[in-house]
């Protein structure tokens, strides 16, 4: 654990350094809020021009204090912080809750990295600039200018948005959705998503970590962070529209990255992502509170046939479709209920049942080891006590001694209902008061043992390939002073790291084109090579299916000619011969270097499948086989892979292989390579292998 | 308005019949919650074997009973249940409250129908059996086993499930959202969904028609109600996922549709679909009580950046992306935020905003013409009062004295809050605990006004076409004891209808098909015509780009010969010769004739479109040609008709007119015909039109 985030986040001594004698005012506030929250380490209030604040003794200087202070949040104007840091530093305090804003959200960004760099000299780390502060459960501490310390709880939520943060702070206590620790991250100078992530996994008071995220900073890092994390880790990520991103860019100054790269990224980290802020506080209750649901039996017990289809049909969107449950398992649910009610799932009981059936169903279905997770659903009827039930179902989970395996309830109907349904949720069982909630929450914990079972199996494969011949060939193009790399560089690149290429050769001479197709083998392709003629094909720069000598021969005047008409001075550098690829199913492997997480990988079919449906997929790379894999098969076009309309089945694994080998190659060259593609490769039946036709590389502007 | 089903749903007196003195019996609380309910019009407790029940005399039968009676609730055993509706007949009952079950729902079809029949005789309309009951705030009275009148609104709600009707009952008074009638429907023997939209949409105290639906009955009378209403109407279908769709059938008896085939006739009915329970609520609430939101431009205020953000997603997603506010509107916005506010759209006010902030620029927003809604957000901050800032909001909204745009709100934060947020909707402003719910209710307010300005678009066109020669092809198929039409067959009546079908033939002899190639014109097709030889071009029967008068003789020839040798007693009708269509975009008309809804036609484009990505759209049948065209651009390969890969656009003006004829056809032969495709049919660029090249029909089995 890192010693210097523990005395930011739980420290044994707080200077708050501004502090001030006027109530209402941020420096005033966070005195009191620490004074009020029963923080038990030294407050040490820092003001030159008071004696006293809130009956504390208060210092002119942070140098002053004579006892050791492992935290200071500091609320002075943004002129004097630099300074304070300096002093900070000399008193040999570890972590700065900078409060004050005015840095990079307002565009003063060298002032924002000045702070950084002096704090980092003297070893401290900063939380901020532009913070609410940091706030603890567990330590009694409110080291913020948020009014109380949330309900208690064993998820900790981490904040981009400190308006959000107070918000949520008062809505935990009527949501009822408890947090051990609510840390508002503001600019993110220096402490970031993947610092919290890490520190957050040893804190033994975390269970769930809650992050709402506008735009994410070191993504690669967070992604390694997260998924190393042994907890579950729940996102919620703002910005995700187009108008949205906008909106997040001017109000953080973060660069909120692409929406698709994003959620690969998420799902890389083996994090979940919450649709909206009801989502979060909802996954957070059950991730903090239940394991994960290890298996796809998902069993569903109701009162009324209503909720039971609704939540049947959110068990669809959630991911944990239903399955009816086994022949014996029908027979002993049958015991309890009706002749009219229903044993297969969802296990309707009907609105006759009472205690005992739920206590006794739920027992029964909970101990089952076909099951691996269980909704119990109740709507309020006139004949039953919603406490009573409750609690037949909180007794009937105890008497199993299971606590390897997930339950969720919801109750629908009125107060009766949210009083019972709070008495579970204190006692231990998350309840929501919408079927499909308690459905969602369940897909997040199931959702939470597929990403953790992915983590396991992900291993990024290292390759012995011949990366002088691909530094040689990006030198020269930055010796021309070029970044777009041509076709036959592109090629050698991608052939350097092991990718099966075409075979491609660039001749200036007809004689040299006519030996270099034999040595190649028909039929072969010529293509015009001219940074002057972009569309060869339309220029007449491109003969297809060549079979013999004689018409290289012919083909290769006949494209010179075709370039001079089409633009007499075109500077030619010479004519491409190809080998000739026979057909294959058309798909496109490409390269962007994101802002925020570095080399990416995206994957799509070849055709309209990218132009008209932009059916693609992006992953942070490197990328495992098995992810490569996964890839192929989460683009809505991947039937297509598996042979359609009479065809054979397409060889995946060798390009599931090649999209891994293409991964590791962009992210082994992601110091220069801005963007790539793979345009088409085609794939062909298993066992055949694919080829790569085409080839592009573009370098960074350094 | 109908004045039997006033009877029924707003009776003067009421008749229970089965009234217990037993508490907790069905038909002792039916008679209690009409007196606890406060019911001024007569009730009259019906049981042979009582004098007295509740304080109020008791008759041995409804016939004793001296004052009219509007309505018979029915608790008595199902046994019992046909005896008694005769004596309500001969008492002059208008609507019978059928709440004992045990008749269709669990398999007992015939008694059902004979209820019906029986009450029919008499004039009189029955809700159920098997329903909970009627609730009416209006009239004060509850004539049901759910044990309350609901929270008073304006909203109307109709549920198929009993259970989630006593549970919705109580959640009225928790969430806050309020009912006028809450009805019961049970299993629809009589009264059905259609009923209750048309009579509700005369009901003055109904401002909203709010529908919790697991499957109806009469689709297309549904869709006609529905889309003469003159109010909102949102409904919440169950059992849309493949197993929920099970589980509904297994519950309620009724055959649920599928999901697509629904949906569209939602759209059609001009009805909202809810995603979920609290969906349903959180939309009607927003439909009670606003007028539709008329045009695109939504404004959002906050005075959180993170809650704008979170908006602005959820914009998106609900169908109302946000725009950017125009210049002079952002001026005049400036004027009340601090310099690092935004103007733009979502406008933040910053955490500064206090009272006059969010009255001034609230009514401002309200006021502007280019604001067309208005969302309005608050964060929970400590220096606001959430009370004072919803006053501020309402009293700015009122001040503008506009009634014709809606406004909806967001308070994020703790008790406070929903306090505040409750005085909201008490004074007639819908409000949300989290900013995508109040968006999400702008969307249904904005996606009301666009159903209903589609309704009054849609006109079905009326065609002159053959009917009688596609009834004398139907006769004759009978007529051989056939289901399936040849594909002749099947064109001919295409043809009778107006359908632009490829020129087809067929020819039993070499010399007539020479001459109705002549005929035709060149080039032609030649295609095997036998039962027996289902594919057709496996065989060797299909010889494509017949030229000349020679190749049609050798093509015959060789096709007759392949045949053969494929089925040596192949029973061969014939040989079909076709014009050869030009290559052009293809696309796939088709028809089922639903259980539910009768005839519906389905749009993709061919091949793989189709096949594996099941891009297609459906309608009830007929549709007009603007609704044709909505179909064309719904489908994810839209695009592609648009023209891509440098192809001109596709004539889509005649693909909606084939589309809509193609509709009027199955529509007007829906007795007879249960599915058919035109499959291909080819578009051609804009100007060009369209041909259908293969035609299938299938009747009904009768």
């Amino acid at each position: 654990m890192d010693d210097v985030l523990t005395g930011l986040l739980r420290p044994k001594g707080v200077a708050v350094i501004g502090a001030s004698t006027t109530p209402g005012k941020i420096g005033h506030t966070v005195v009191k809020n620490l004074i009020e929250s029963g923080y038990q380490g030294g407050i040490f209030p820092v003001n030159p021009s008071a004696d006293e604040i809130l009956g504390l003794k208060c210092y002119s200087s942070v140098l002053d204090i004579p006892d050791n202070v492992d935290a200071a949040a500091i609320t002075v104007p943004a002129k004097f912080v630099l300074n304070v840091i300096k002093e900070c530093g000399e008193k040999g305090v570890k972590g700065l809750i900078i409060i004050t804003s005015g840095f990079s959200e307002v565009g003063d960004v060298e002032l924002e990295k000045e702070l950084v760099k002096t704090a980092h000299g003297y070893g401290m780390r900063i939380l901020g600039p532009n913070v609410v502060g940091t706030l603890s459960n567990t330590d009694n501490m409110n080291a913020s200018f948020a009014p109380f310390l949330p309900l208690k709880g064993s998820a900790s939520l981490v904040s981009q948005s400190g308006a959000l943060l107070i918000a949520i702070d008062a809505i935990t206590y009527t949501r009822r959705i408890g947090f051990d620790k609510l840390v508002s991250i503001g600019n993110m100078s220096d402490v970031n998503f993947a610092d919290m992530v890490a520190w957050l996994n040893e804190d033994e008071d975390t269970k769930c970590i809650s992050l709402y995220v506008e735009g994410l900073k070191e993504g690669a890092r967070f992604i390694k962070e997260s998924a190393k994390a042994k907890k579950p880790i729940v996102v919620l990520k703002a910005g995700v529209s187009e108008h949205g991103a906008a909106a997040a860019a001017s109000h953080t100054g973060s660069l909120a990255g692409a929406q698709k790269i994003y959620s690969a990224a998420f799902q890389q980290a083996g994090a979940i992502q919450a649709s909206d802020l009801s989502d979060l506080f909802d996954c957070t209750l059950a991730l903090s509170l239940e394991p994960p649901m290890k298996g796809d039996n998902l069993l569903i017990l109701t009162n009324g046939g209503g909720v039971g289809v609704l939540a049947t049909d959110s068990a669809e969107k959630a991911g944990v479709p239903l399955k009816f449950a086994p022949k014996e398992v029908q027979e002993e649910l049958k015991k309890h209920m009706p002749s009219f009610g229903s044993a297969k799932n969802p296990v309707d009981m009907t609105g006759m049942a009472g205690n005992d059936w739920y206590h006794d169903t739920t027992k029964f279905s909970f101990a089952n080891e076909w099951v691996d997770g269980l909704v119990v659903l109740y709507c309020e009827t006139a004949m039953t006590n919603p406490q009573e039930i409750a609690e037949s179902i909180y007794n009937a989970v105890k008497e199993t001694g299971i606590t390897d395996k997930p339950i969720t309830v919801s109750f629908v109907g009125g107060e009766r209902c949210d009083d019972a349904m709070q008495w579970l949720v204190e006692n231990g069982i998350p309840a929501y008061n919408a079927p499909d909630l308690a459905v969602r929450a369940m897909g997040a914990l199931r959702e939470y043992a597929r990403l953790h079972a992915m983590k396991q199996e992900t291993k990024i494969e290292n390759h012995a390939v011949d990366k002088k011949t691909a530094r040689d060939i990006i030198a020269k193009v930055r010796a021309d002073g070029r970044t777009a790399l041509t076709e036959i560089e592109s090629k050698k690149i991608f052939t350097a790291y092991d990718l099966p290429v075409v075979r491609t050769e660039i001749a200036t001479s007809e004689d040299q084109a006519v030996d270099m197709a034999e040595e190649i083998g028909y039929p072969i392709v010529l293509k015009i090579v001219s940074p002057d003629i972009l569309h060869k094909s339309d220029a007449g720069g491109v003969k297809v299916n060549i079979k013999d000598e004689a018409s290289v021969r012919s083909a290769y005047q006949e494209i010179l000619k075709n370039a001079k008409a089409y633009k007499a001075d075109a500077d030619i550098h010479g004519i491409v011969v190809q080998s000739m690829a026979p057909w294959g199913t058309e798909v496109i492997v490409g390269s962007v270097n994101d802002a925020t997480f570095g080399a990416t990988v995206m994957f799509g079919l070849g055709g309209i499948f990218v132009e008209v449906l932009k059916d693609v997929t992006f992953r942070v790379a490197p990328i495992s086989e098995k992810e490569a894999a996964l890839m192929l098969s989460e683009i809505k076009s991947a039937p297509i892979l598996d042979g359609v309309r009479g065809e054979s089945p397409r060889d995946k694994k060798m390009l599931a292989q090649t999209l891994a080998q293409y991964a590791f190659m962009i992210t082994d060259l992601a110091d220069e390579v801005q963007e790539s593609d793979a345009n088409p490769v085609l794939v062909y039946e298993e066992g055949k292998g694919v080829q790569i036709v085409d080839a592009r590389m573009i370098l960074k502007e350094k």
